[in-house]
């Protein structure tokens, strides 16, 4: 809202007042106060109270206005209908940052609406940023700015919330794990400050090593796109995003005001950012552990090492689900193993040295596996051959396993040796192992009770690392189309000013080619005469009626096909007037007709139907679509979506891929293949269509036949706005 | 492997005898004899030992024939070379079952795999029971006959473990868990006893309510589809079947010799059975929770209460996710809640009563939706607008929340007024709220950490629930079609004869038609004059080279289209055999021409292309699909299965519904429907096809060509076995 983007006040202010602060307990301003004073905050504490001359032992101001010094931030715990003056005096005192815990703003509508929006016009004014209204506080890592009951460990996770409820239930939660926070956001009803302000702040900050957050919206989608993927090459990021269903997304309505946007955009968008997206409240809790404990794999390369084989195939279905790969041993490995474990055991990966298996048998599978046993066999390893890049250690509790002192074997080596190789474990069991799982997640090595949730962490491990390895967002290249901008916006303006905003055939032809696009040539024929012109000029020709208020052309007469000659050029059109005037409906407005070049692709040797559309999502733009078209189109969901942010063409390939139809492109059967790169130049012309003219709001191509040589964009349809 | 299927005994022996029994503890035959002790068995105990006089306080005998009392079961933990031998004693002495502890047989592979035959062999004899051999051992509802180092707790729930470790990994699991288990099943290498066997004998066992299995292969498929729908009626199976994966179907192999069958067969025969599939142990486990403790709901339509926004949107996701529906409320419950409820409060469902929500108000809102509230409001009830079969109920630690309280309300109105209402909660937090979640889970009210747990559970007895609905799978009918099979008998022995797997097309054609499926006329022709006969007859036609060799007809000059005269077939034949000679490989065999009636199908309004076939299962038996035909079939992948076993009409229908091209078939955009009825003939003459022909190893319809009023089955495959 504002352009300072400065807001390192809200993690570290000097002094805060509290305005509502309150000596009586079970108030929410008594409350905040406490809690400000027991976090152990060092800087200066001004509770605002008309009423009082000191509480909890600080002098207390009526007014921010008789605080003799500087405010950095103001935390407000008054009923709303007072906030907006307070607010002015907070502007006057020249405070920074408002956290308003206060209620009874937007979310109930009303007078609420309003009283947020005056809140808006103060900060604004006085160039302050707000947090809140509605919210729980802000928890930073040298105070507790909320009422939350209790403070949190401290630790380096920042988790941002849009709801309060949630952010209590997940810091509840976190007590019993191995993690602390560097900081609790809960955004409330984001007036001013959202998650992409926070996330942009804390690519910096050097308490946060992983962001967590819940939301259930996002508030400006573009933004979000430009800033999110630069954090999140510095420092991962989960996002749980609620509301995703029908159901859900009207609650979430109900809930913040908010519009939840639809599902998909927010698929596109995160996976366009580098964001990994958690599906449930246990993921993002275990994405945050073993983000801010395990290093990122090299390679998606891992072993396994059980002393089961039942937990063995758990896991590998696990594997095999998550998508993550086996290392192969090298041979010295597998000389190793064998030679040293017994009969039963299997030593090719998943390795299972069975169920008498000791601490030792543990560590020296571990060892071996990543080449640090060398003293016990002369072969000599070949150190690239070590190929794995992380483990999962399975432990069942059987007669001799020591689950304990496994653990610690596993935590020695992993410290020690395997720093730059993830470990997770799964200890399956309860009362014999929890003592060994503690150990484990007490020092920082994952450990679950199944396999199939280790896999699960491993895997988002390897899809953060496939993102570091992509180009970054601002360094991709966008193509910039050599078009005939100016002819398109004339005919938009020439559709709008006859009153409509879905185009004539013609007009999208015409557009279509002022981008490159090919369809087939097209004009308007207002006389039988110009037809007669036209069909010379294209050869072998379709005639059209055209008149928006004809929707199904054929069933009034109002389409010629085959059209060779001249002749017959002239007595269709002649025969479609009349028949639209007799069967039309009264209303008709008709333009004359379409004269359009037939394209004969029964001479084609390979034709593929696709279809190629945008529609715009509210929050991250306009979104492209790419499948199987033709008129099963809708029946046979054989698409595949794009944002068209930073669309580049390895995306418009990527895209294109993702659908079933391209298999059919590359040519299968001896088949030969279709112009792909021609299929891939109309999806970039047509994002810089969509780029250029926002009032676009919807666009389809269906079909757009596709040849071994060319393509055609044969029908199209543009909805503008008014 | 016989046919005593009382198999009570090894649920409730009457008399134990431990061979192998021993004094040093430590050893396997100490601890199972410890374990039965201290499990509290009462009834008789003989230890076998050639070298003790008595063991733990009981009087050792040298050999089984010793004892002077009857033997019901008799647990083995001596070394395998030695089992043979004792197991014929066990014989003699008339011995019921054995539990062969002892590994070292198929599992081991060579002398092992010999020493299990030899085992069979000898219980086969004597009409004895194995269970095992290389298993963990039986715990009952009265003894505990295994080495596992804990006797889990007592309770109602059996659990079957194809792995030992697995089944350990599970009882030490639910030491911490609400229930407890009437039998826990150790299956080894599955010599006899499998887990059909036992899930056939737990239907009728009392002290059983849920039966979870842990299985990485089923032996016998037919079996298990046959015993375990009528089990599956009487109480819930959830099975955690792993070995999913191709990687973890080879793990299996190497686990316990057995072949794990193609998993889309396991989800078709458990879809078919009543099974609940689980996809980890910890659904294991919650399922097993829910079944035992809560009723099946009556509808699927269900209530949430909540007392904050977020989790109530993350909650409406899980039941969008889970396809659970929400109840509707009726306006007198509406008003209730409008009038008693806090202003913020949100009365439809999703009900949110709001951060400051006190046990009392759970109670009120609770019971408000049920129905049970009637005092409170003047307006009658009606009791038939009560629609509400279930309700999940979300706690988030508040300021004002007492979690132990609300625990202690849900469970007092369950427990008395919805006895026939599944009710779940979900506590969101840790530290604040585990009291309140214990005392539920204690009280059999599943608590879950997180929403969409709870309602993953609420979705598992909704579909339990729908499959009582079903009509048992012996009710079903069956159509028996009259078909002639002995013609089909002769065509098959006649390809035999002529050294032939794969059968030429015009035998394809006949063997469709003795079983009624339509498809071009087609015949041999050995000489031109026949071609021409056979042209008269079917009118325009294809001839085709018939000759197993040439794989690609149209490459050798072997297709001729369109002969629509007895000249033109004349020639073409003579073309066809020449060009056959010529550009065929020098070994091939020609038979003569095909003469194939041309379907016409450009006159036909509407066509589609359909595939059909059938492979075989090891486990389950033949295997029918059918979708997207074409050249395309392999790349749209629009394909849906059925097991052919008791496969009905509806399965037909179901089945066929699966795909996308069904909604093809019905009509689109103003389309007439195809034949749908005839395609489900198709299947169900199919499948009586391959069952009456084991034979059959391989068929496939492609295309089959379905029209408005008719079909055609233009392109079969058949391979049989030699």
């Amino acid at each position: 809202m504002t352009d300072n983007r400065d807001i390192s006040y809200f993690f570290k202010p000097k002094s805060i007042a509290i305005i509502g602060a309150s000596p009586t307990q079970g108030k929410v301003g008594n409350t905040v106060l406490t809690n400000i004073i027991e976090s152990g905050y060092q800087g200066k504490i001004y509770p605002i109270n008309p009423k009082s001359e000191e509480i909890l032992g600080y002098k207390a101001f009526k007014n921010v206005l008789d605080v003799p010094n500087q405010i950095e931030i103001a935390i407000f715990a008054i009923p709303s209908k007072f906030v907006a003056l307070t607010a002015e005096e907070c502007g006057k005192k020249s405070v920074k940052g408002l956290i308003v815990i206060s209620a009874g703003f937007k979310e109930v509508g009303g007078k609420g609406v309003e009283r947020e929006e005056e809140l808006i016009r103060i900060a604004k004014k006085y160039h302050m940023r707000i947090l809140g209204p509605n919210c729980l506080g802000f928890i930073g890592i040298n105070y507790n700015g909320s009422f939350a009951a209790e403070t949190p460990k401290k630790g380096h996770i920042a988790m941002i919330s849009q709801s309060g409820a949630m952010l209590t239930g997940m810091m509840d939660y976190s007590m019993n794990q191995s993690f602390g926070f560097s900081c609790n956001i809960s955004l409330g009803n984001k007036a001013d400050l959202g998650a992409v302000d926070f996330i942009e702040y804390l690519a910096e900050d050097e308490d946060t090593k992983v962001i967590l957050c819940y939301l259930e919206s996002i508030k400006d989608g573009e933004r979000f796109l430009k800033v999110v993927p630069k954090t999140a090459r510095k420092k991962p990021i989960v996002i749980l995003k609620s509301g995703v269903s029908e159901a859900g997304a009207r609650a979430a309505t109900s809930h913040t005001g908010a519009l939840a946007g639809a599902d998909i955009a927010y698929d596109l968008a995160f996976e366009k950012s580098g964001v990994i997206r958690a599906k449930s409240i246990e993921d993002l809790f275990n994405y945050g552990e073993i983000f801010l404990f395990q290093p990122i794999p090299k390679e998606n390369s891992f072993a396994i090492i059980t002393n089961a084989g039942g937990p063995g195939i758990v896991a590998t279905d696990a594997f095999e689900r998550e998508g993550l790969k086996f290392a192969q041993f090298s041979e010295s490995i597998l000389h190793d193993l064998r030679d040293n474990l017994p009969l039963e055991a299997a030593i090719f990966n998943p390795v299972d040295i069975v169920g008498d298996a000791s601490p030792e048998r543990y560590k020296f599978a571990l060892k071996t596996i990543f080449g640090l046993n060398r003293e016990n066999n002369d072969a000599k390893h070949d150190s690239n051959s070590i190929t794995t890049s992380g483990a999962l250690l399975i432990v069942t509790p059987q007669a001799q396993t020591k689950p304990t002192e496994v653990a610690k074997i596993i935590y020695e080596i992993s410290s020690k040796f395997l720093t730059d190789k993830p470990i997770v474990c799964s200890f399956i069991g309860e009362k014999s192992i929890s003592e060994g799982r503690n150990y484990l997640k007490q020092n920082h090595i994952p450990c679950y009770h199944f396999p199939d949730k280790a896999a699960h962490s491993l895997k988002t491990l390897v899809k953060y690392g496939e993102y570091l390895n992509t180009k970054p967002i601002d360094k991709l290249e966008i193509p910039e189309y050599d078009v005939d901008k100016e002819k398109v916006k004339e005919i938009f303006k020439n559709a709008r000013n006859d009153g409509r905003i879905v185009l004539l055939s013609h007009e999208t032809s015409e557009a279509f080619r002022c981008y490159g696009i090919k369809s087939p040539r097209s004009r308007l024929a207002r006389t039988p005469n110009k037809s007669m012109e036209l069909q010379k000029e294209f050869g072998k020709s379709v005639l059209k009626i055209v008149c928006p208020q004809i929707i199904h052309k054929t069933d009034v007469g109002g389409i010629a096909l085959n059209i060779e000659t001249e002749q017959q050029a002239y007595e269709a059109y002649i025969q479609i007037i009349d028949n639209a005037k007799k069967f039309g409906p009264q209303n008709a407005k008709i333009y004359g007709c379409e004269v359009q070049e037939m394209i004969d692709f029964k001479k084609e040797s390979k034709v593929n139907e696709l279809i190629i559309g945008m529609s715009r999502d509210p929050g991250f733009g306009p979104m492209l679509m790419i499948g199987t078209g033709g008129i099963y189109a809708n029946f046979m969901k054989d698409i595949s979506f794009a944002l068209s942010y930073k669309f580049s063409k390895k995306d418009a390939k990527k895209t294109l891929q993702k659908t079933k139809i391209y298999r059919l492109l590359q040519g299968v059967r001896g088949e030969p293949s279709s112009d792909i790169d021609a299929i891939i130049d109309v999806l970039l012309r047509l994002s810089q269509l969509v780029k250029d003219f926002p009032e676009i709001v919807e666009l389809d191509i269906n079909p757009l036949l596709s040849f071994i040589k060319k393509y055609s964009a044969v029908d199209i349809k543009i909805t503008i706005t008014r």
